[in-house]
């Protein structure tokens, strides 16, 4: 994203993002709704973190309309799930994942690794590409300013 | 992603990438740098926060190999530009981008949007695809333990 205009923040579609979900733990919880986590205490078990920190993202990402609380059936328990705002996240969550990948572990160490369920292959590499399909780099891109349609 | 195993948080990929850069602060440092922001006063200027936090968050981006400091020639400044590392986050930032687009702007407001430097148009949407091209929800993915090679 080279020579571009300068905008400020409040214009920004990754600064109002990070607004949303710029902190670890709202992205660790959105991730762990993908991987099927829905109760309190499943995401507490998971994630190692307090009750309250827990509480206050939940609301949170509720709050934005990423997460729904919802009754379980027959059960005493609350349980979250994603909203269509929330599994929107989808791309976001597997380029941290790839990104992870590639440059957080050392040769050889164990991970976790997201696979087409159907092939058992590992997922394909995000790309930016063009309307077209040509991949493109930063280099190749550059930002304007427009209304929402 | 669903019917997988769960993983202890440090072979989770997404644990670990958002362990560097889950944090806002450190996600916007990175979009200025792939929008040309070279210097401190011009991060500290985009950014608007206090030249402590964003020393601090410059030193860190250093230390993780995702910025690397560099005398910029004849002037008394030091300059930050990605490393191969950090410009490998460009689908990451992007990808929030376009959530952020859809999902944090009311209809009509004014935000900026990444265009094709070539053709002008927008850039395409990710998305998460299988190797062979086929597109996939996170429905249709599962996670695996594997060792990286």
């Amino acid at each position: 994203m080279a020579k571009r205009t300068r905008f400020k923040d409040a214009d920004c579609p990754v600064a109002r993002a990070l607004e949303a979900v710029g902190e670890r733990w709202s992205l660790l919880i959105v991730r762990d709704a993908f991987d099927g986590v829905r109760r309190f205490s499943e995401f507490q078990q998971s994630l190692g973190i307090s009750r309250g920190i827990l509480a206050t993202r939940l609301r949170r990402l509720v709050a934005l309309g990423i997460l729904q609380p919802s009754p379980a059936s027959g059960i005493a328990y609350q349980e979250y799930t994603l909203t269509e705002k929330g599994r929107a996240l989808f791309p976001v969550v597997v380029g941290l994942r790839q990104w992870g990948e590639d440059h957080c572990f050392a040769p050889g160490e164990l991970h976790s690794e997201l696979v087409d369920a159907r092939t058992g292959q590992t997922v394909g590499r995000l790309r930016v590409r063009s309307k077209a399909g040509r991949a493109l780099t930063d280099a190749d891109t550059t930002v304007k300013k427009v209304a929402r349609s």
